[in-house]
């Protein structure tokens, strides 16, 4: 398992690439919650979102070899874009393999980080087949969206940054997609500050973590349906799972209607736009589902990739 | 006329109550314009625009005898929630008048911050009458949204704010409705950073200050038409234009046209909502209007209040 000194590192090599996010605040919120609240603005990263982080590291550690063969990833979201930005700074190949429905606007910026996207079918099986034949024929290095240390110790750096600025912090509040976010930063957090809470959010119809660390077994749901589409796995990986387990207080879920009243506020009140998962942190502290009273919370913006349909239907 | 120390006395005042903003720069943005640009981002700034910096300032100035009797202003947008926060702060009666055809929005934000709203009819004589009234009446003090010295310097801790922070700046472009901003702006300029260009930003349809610049003679429009409601005053004041003559640069103007995409950027790009007056500084720069390359420039975000409807159609 990897620990502290590996997000140490990830942040000595993202230090001069990756944006030092803002903790914004709002004085309304903090009125109307009760508790001193902080949101970590990760949708201000370059490509939009914290996915640039791991992404990054990752293709960082890689050997001559794997660098000139090139890399794939496949992601109709946000990793995609982050693994092909990372790629255009290195000077490397990335082939992105995204299904034949992705979003215009989601292949368009893939492609305007450089990348190669190949379109697959909507299965998961397609999708790996489509993957593993590109690999087989040439040699691409697979970035996992966040079973891969390299990736944890690179999102990770989103705690250390967090914890360089709050002290005391009481809790934290992440969203759980695949679970590399958490997972890093709950490394990050009880090498740092040992007595902050980190608790992990997921919406109730993609709650399969929720479920997992209940039942202390790795998990994986027949299907998933929520609109925060980053939280759209089956599972958390293997690795995350096993640093879940050890590091994360508490998996808490809020529901989908909470989402858009979330984007909402952030956009009228503090003038930021936060995507749809990136909403799901702050709603869990917004609606209190901790009955929480005077304490110091942060919650992470996981990113702010919105749809203008999406936006549209908000307003 | 005033000078820096008006400022820097302003900045005490307002240090532990405004918002210290943030400079925002943008890779993509750099790349496309071909110049280091910042952008100072009083959509950030309490009640959403840089407007609560100079009322702060003009109320904190007011006798104990004037603080009892109350403060008037007259505003559909941002100086009235500029004015009526202020005044719950200082724990001072407020009395906004508004057009009756006002947006409910802004009706609601204004009485959000404890002001009482007083309806008029749409012409100026009008609005100035119920005004007069009203002061004739009660007593209160009026404050003028830009024609004032305290509310001038007030305005002028934005520019202090950004010389604090960069240095060796080329440009500074600033939007002009009444002119409170800019004023403010170039007293700091001229001060913190001589060799800096201060350069005001107006829209064809309301570019007063642009005649009056060339004529050197204040202007006054028979009418404007402009989407930059922040711009819709016919002639900026007299203490404004006088500094503004001493101080700024060049006066220029974009078009109505340039707006939109400009907040559409804004919101993509850098996650951030800008209302249609404060796109105007910036839009000159994407625009490039004075042909630069190579310069450090800085534009002000004034302001990010965008009414639901208006941020539809540009999406």
């Amino acid at each position: 398992m990897i620990d502290f000194s590996d997000i140490e590192s990830a942040y000595n090599t993202l230090k001069l690439v990756a944006h030092k996010t803002p903790l914004l605040s709002s004085r309304i919120f903090n009125e109307m919650n009760g508790n001193d609240l902080y949101f970590k603005a990760e949708n201000f990263q370059r490509i939009g979102a914290f996915k640039f982080r791991g992404a990054y590291n990752k293709i960082a550690s890689l050997a001559n070899e794997e660098r000139k063969r090139g890399v794939i990833a496949h992601s109709s979201g946000n990793h995609g874009q982050g693994v092909a930005l990372a790629c255009k700074l290195f000077g490397i190949r990335a082939v992105i393999v995204m299904p034949h429905n992705s979003a215009a606007s989601k292949v368009e910026a893939t492609k305007g980080y450089g990348a190669e996207v190949i379109f697959c079918g909507l299965s998961t099986d397609d999708r790996e087949k489509t993957t593993q034949g590109l690999i087989d024929k040439h040699g691409y290095t697979l970035v996992h969206p966040y079973n891969d240390e390299k990736l944890i110790a690179g999102q990770g750096t989103v705690g250390r940054e967090i914890f360089q600025e709050i002290t005391e912090l009481d809790y934290l509040f992440v969203p759980i997609g695949g679970g590399g976010l958490i997972s890093g930063c709950a490394i990050a957090a009880k090498h740092l500050s040992p007595k902050t809470k980190v608790i992990g959010v997921e919406t109730e119809g993609a709650n399969d973590c929720y479920q997992s660390f209940r039942q202390k077994k790795l998990i994986k749901l027949p299907l998933v349906n929520t609109i925060a589409d980053g939280m759209r796995t089956l599972s958390v990986g293997t690795l995350n799972f096993e640093i879940i387990m050890k590091y994360v207080d508490d998996v808490i879920t809020i529901k989908d209607e909470d989402i858009y009243p979330m984007m909402k506020f952030f956009l009228e009140r503090m003038k930021i736009l936060v995507e749809p998962t990136g909403a799901v942190a702050p709603a869990a502290v917004m609606k209190n589902v901790l009955g929480l009273n005077g304490k110091k919370c942060c919650a992470v913006i996981s990113g702010g990739n919105v749809d203008a349909n999406v936006l549209k239907q908000i307003l």
